[in-house]
C-alpha cells in the first residue's frame, strides 16, 4: 500500500514510492517553479563532461524545501488545517513551510536556532510565519517542536523524515530526469546535496524509476558526512557533536529513519567536501556561473570541482539546492577567494 | 535586399531585418546558450504583474554579447579569417568576441580601457585573445581599433554598429518571444538594457515580427541616457562627457548610426535609472532572485523596481544582460545595501 491523501499520515509507517512523487508533481504544478536544468559551457569545458545543474536556488523561497513543504501541507485534511503547522529548521525548511503554509492559508509556527542566518529568519517572518527561537547548544528543537504542536493541535512538518516531504522533494529528481530526457541526455551520475537525506531519497526514487542506470550519490560537508559513513557501514551512524561546518543547511546529526533505508537501497555512495572546497565552489559560481549559492547548496558542485568523481566524457547532474546566504557571509567568501591563489 | 553571408558586409550600408535574426539563430544553435526566461514568483508578487527575466547572465561569457560576436565572426569569409579580428570594448563585447573567435579558430586582438573591471580583462585573456590596453581619458578606442585592423588586415568587429552584430543580439529577442509564446504569455512591454543600442535594435526587430503589440523600451544609466533623449528629440544626441556611472557596460557616448534609426522606428520610449537604483536592483537580485548581475545588466530590473513602468496586471519582460562584476565591486554593493534602510 502506498502513502495517500486519504490515510492519516504516520511518517514512520510507510516509505513513499514513485507514484507519490508523481502525485506531488501534480499538486505542485503552478505553485513550485520548474527550475531550469542548466548546462554552462564553461563548466563542461572545465570538467571535460556534460554537467547539468538543477538550479533550485531559483525555486520559490530560494531552495528545494518549498517542494516538500507544499506537498506535505497539501496532504493535511481540511478539518485539521486551522490548527496550523509547526516546523523546526535552520532556515530553508522554515522558509519552505512558511511560504507553503501562507499560500495554502494555514497558520505556521517555525522553531529556528538563534544563530540561523539572519536572512533566513527575516524571510521566514516575511512569509507571515511566527518564529520561535531556541539555543542550539542547550535546547532540543525536536522537543520544542513536539511540545508546540501538541499544545496547539498543529501538524508537525518534519524536515525530512516524512513520506509527504520526501515525495515533494522527489519532484526535483523527476524534473531532472524529464528535462535531461527532453534534450536527449542520459545521466550517468547524479550528485545530491545531503543533510537529513530527504532530497536525496526523493531524487533516488525518481531516478530509479525514470533513469535506472543513473548512479546517485550524496555530497555532505566533512564532519557531517553521516550518510556517506552510514552507507559504507550499512547502518545509521552519528556525526561527532564537536564537528563544525559553515554549511548551515546540512548539519543534521544522523540520517533519517525513513530516508536512510531508501538511500541505502538506491545509492551508489557518498562524498564529503571541506569548507574550503565549498567556498571555492561558491566563488566559481559567482565568477563564472553568475549564480548565488549558499554553502549547503554548493557541496555537490564543490565535489565535482574538487575531482571527487570522474566526469570526463560523462553526463553528470547535480543539485544546487539553495541560495539563502547572508550578504555578510557572502562578502567574506568573496574576500577570502579574492586573496587566495588562483 | 537583406544583409547576407555572400555580400561583403559594410556595416553602414544596410540595416538588418528579421530574416537576418533567423539566420543568426541557426548559426548560433549549439553554440550560444538558450538562456532561460525566468518568472520568479517573488517578483511577480512584488510588482503585481507577470515579470519575465531573460537571464543573459547565464549566457556563454556571462553576457548577451557572445551572440552578436559569434554571428558577426561567422560571416567573415574563410579567406579573411586568418588575419583575425579586432574589437574595442569595456569588457563584455571583448569577452564575447574573444570566446567566439576562439571557437571559430580566428585570432583576436581586443582594445580595452585600462580601467575596465579586472574580471573582464582576465576573462578576455582567458579566452586566448591578445589584450591591448588604452587610456580612456586621453586615447580614442575607435582610432586604435581602426589602426590595428588596418595594420593586420583584420576584420573590425564593432560593438553595436554592425548589421551582423545587431542580428546576433536579436536572437535574444527571438528567444524571449518564442519562450513567452510557448507558455501562452503575451508580452505587454519589454525593457532592454541599452548602451549603443545593438541589443535593443535586435530585440525590437524580433518583437516587431513575432509580438508586434509589445512596447519596447530602453533603460540606461542616468547621465548616459542618450538613447532616451534621442528618442524624445528624434535625433541622435550625445552624453555630457563629464557624466559618470558605475554601469561600466553602458557608457557609449551616443546612439549608434545603424542602431538609432531602427530604435527610433520601433521603440515606445526610454527610461533612465540612478546608480543607487541599480545597486538596489543588484541587491534584490542577490537576496531574492539568487542571480549575480553586473551594474549595466541590472538597469532594466532597476527601472521596474523603481516604478518607472506600470506593471500591475501586465506581462513585462526584461533583459538581465550581463553578470561580469568584479568581486570587489560586488562586496562594496552588498556592504552598502546591508547598511541601507530596508
Amino acid at each position: 500500500m502506498t502513502f495517500s491523501q486519504e490515510s492519516m499520515p504516520d511518517p514512520m509507517a510507510e516509505a513513499p514510492v514513485f507514484a507519490d512523487i508523481e502525485a506531488a508533481a501534480e499538486r505542485l504544478a503552478g505553485w513550485a517553479v520548474a527550475t531550469p536544468l542548466l548546462n554552462p559551457p564553461a563548466l563542461d569545458r572545465k570538467l571535460g563532461g556534460r554537467i547539468l545543474l538543477k538550479a533550485e536556488t531559483l525555486q520559490r523561497t530560494g531552495s528545494f524545501k518549498f517542494r516538500g513543504a507544499f506537498n506535505r501541507i497539501s496532504l493535511i485534511p481540511e478539518a485539521e488545517r486551522g490548527a496550523g503547522v509547526v516546523a523546526y529548521s535552520s532556515g530553508n525548511h522554515a522558509q519552505g513551510v512558511a511560504a507553503a503554509a501562507a499560500l495554502l492559508g494555514v497558520p505556521a509556527a517555525i522553531v529556528m536556532p538563534n544563530d540561523a542566518p539572519a536572512i533566513k529568519v527575516a524571510n521566514t517572518r516575511g512569509y507571515g510565519a511566527e518564529v520561535v527561537l531556541y539555543d542550539r547548544a542547550t535546547e532540543n528543537r525536536e522537543a520544542i517542536g513536539a511540545a508546540l504542536s501538541a499544545e496547539r493541535g498543529a501538524t508537525l512538518v518534519r524536515p525530512f523524515d516524512d513520506p509527504g516531504v520526501i515525495a515533494g522533494q522527489g519532484t526535483c529528481g523527476l524534473e531532472i530526469a524529464q528535462q535531461a530526457a527532453a534534450r536527449g541526455f542520459e545521466i550517468d551520475a547524479l550528485m545530491v546535496c545531503c543533510g537529513g537525506g530527504g532530497l536525496t531519497a526523493g531524487c533516488a526514487l525518481a531516478m530509479a524509476e525514470l533513469s535506472p542506470k543513473t548512479q546517485v550519490y550524496t555530497v555532505e560537508p566533512a564532519g557531517f558526512d553521516d550518510t556517506r559513513r552510514s552507507l559504507a557501514e550499512g547502518a545509521r551512524v552519528e556525526n561527532d557533536p564537536a564537528a563544525r561546518s559553515f554549511c548551515d543547511a546540512l548539519l543534521a546529526p544522523t540520517p533519517g529513519e525513513l530516508t536512510f533505508p531508501i538511500n541505502r537501497r538506491l545509492l551508489a555512495g557518498g562524498f564529503a567536501v571541506s569548507d574550503a572546497e565549498v567556498r571555492a565552489a561558491m566563488d566559481y559560481a559567482f565568477r563564472t556561473l553568475k549564480l548565488v549559492i549558499e554553502p549547503g547548496g554548493a557541496v555537490a558542485l564543490a565535489a565535482l570541482l574538487a575531482g571527487r568523481l570522474e566526469t570526463r566524457g560523462k553526463t553528470v547532474a547535480l543539485t544546487l539546492s539553495g541560495g539563502n546566504v547572508d550578504p555578510k557571509n557572502y562578502r567574506e567568501m568573496l574576500a577570502a577567494e579574492a586573496s587566495a591563489p588562483a
